[in-house]
């Protein structure tokens, strides 16, 4: 690479999750690396901020020869911190969210701390990237989700996407031998049903526990992301974070006579 | 009406705020409310549910004649156990979530409690509904936001809409008489910038404390909610929870040949 680029490493499973190791790694091929990532797991906190209390951040050491600081806020809180305090508020080129334990797609994009950061990043107008394996386990072989993950990085930095700001990139739970390659899809129409686990606690008080599987509503659409995976390929789902629904606008029209 | 309706009511702001109360005189006019908020104020907790810790429920009497329960949980917590453990996957008619004290217009609806969760019955296939005032205090005045959510609320339930699952309202701070009419509209370009308030803990720790202020990146777009509402209108923005960017999808299929 020619000039040194400036990466923003965070994630949603905490700094000491060996997944954002595994990026560090890759990210430190293509320039110099800035992480700031949870002080503890963070899944599912989605797009949540910390609005009521103070933060912290501390720097650490544990990645050598890299820039890293954990936070006690939430995985938005951390890229708004490295944005506003950390950089002073210059840009990072590129910011790289993950490699998270576990999937995130369909409609996993809402609920995931490791999207959600990389769309406040896009927000902001650095291009993002979140990376999840579809392997919830804390000792996940992440070595295919390198291979792709360095590939993709390496096309976002050389190419100037105009569209493509933000990209949730998922890995299958395969050996690298047997990922037939990349798909650019849709988020499949596919979410969680929920089965709440229902016990007593200590002192006898009743408690609810999320549980459920996660069901794709329309297992035809090949160009999902849900599709794309369970064949055997690596999705890209290009996303953003303009929520309003234009198809709708003109029957709604008439509310503005209300 | 002739069918009495089952309406699902919420908020982030917690079972205790004023909005909520409002919102419940309201939607008691067209049927049944089931009312499940939470038990703490949960703003910017955006589309965060939890997953570590298990969550409560319990039965309030606080809403003469109206079944309320409050709930540990976030905004989209309270929305999965309505109707998974109180109305046992029976589907409400309507959900309405609010009304949120302070506005939830532009790229708020990311990080609102109150979007998350009207967002989050509409995955579910509920119609949904999130009302927000522009005025943060407690003792804010809801005459004019509970007139429009009758006027909104009404049309919904009448109107069999097709494209309209999930309605981001907001209400501008205004005399009932100020206020011009509705707007449909799309979600401004509208996002904070921070300035985050450093200090020093009782212990001598430093501690970052989130500030900033709302600012509209476009605001030539007259058709964006931000700009309806600062010219005197409520704005009404259809969303949803496909965050693709099909305009992307082009431009990145060269990377299914990387």
């Amino acid at each position: 690479m020619g000039d040194r680029k400036k990466i923003l490493v965070t994630n949603d499973d905490g700094i000491t999750a060996p997944g954002i190791a595994a990026l560090i790694e890759v990210a430190k091929e293509f320039g110099e690396v800035l992480v700031v990532s949870p002080d503890s797991p963070q899944s599912g906190q989605g797009h949540a901020i910390t609005i009521y209390d103070p933060i912290r951040l501390k720097k650490v050491d544990i990645f050598p020869g890299i820039e890293a600081y954990e936070c006690s806020g939430t995985p938005v809180d951390c890229v708004k911190l490295a944005k506003n305090v950390i950089l002073n508020d210059l840009k990072p080129d590129l910011c790289v969210s993950g490699i998270n334990h576990g999937g995130n797609a369909g409609v996993n994009i809402l609920y995931s701390g490791t999207m959600s950061a990389a769309m406040e990043a896009s927000i902001e107008g650095i291009p993002s990237i979140g990376f999840s394996l579809l392997d919830f386990a804390h000792d996940a072989d992440f070595s295919a989700s390198q291979h792709y993950a360095r590939k993709i990085i390496k096309a976002v930095l050389e190419k100037d996407l105009v569209e493509s700001k933000l990209l949730n990139v998922n890995i299958p739970h395969l050996p690298m031998s047997d990922i037939k390659g990349i798909k650019v899809c849709s988020q499949a129409n596919a979410m969680w049903v929920e089965d709440y686990a229902e016990g007593q606690d200590p002192r006898g008080g009743k408690y609810y526990w999320l549980a459920g599987k996660f069901v794709d509503r329309d297992p035809d659409n090949h160009g999902g992301d849900v599709r794309a995976l369970s064949t055997g390929y690596v999705s890209i789902v290009p996303s953003m974070h303009d929520l309003t629904r234009f198809e709708a606008i003109p029957e709604l029209k008439y509310m503005e006579s209300l």
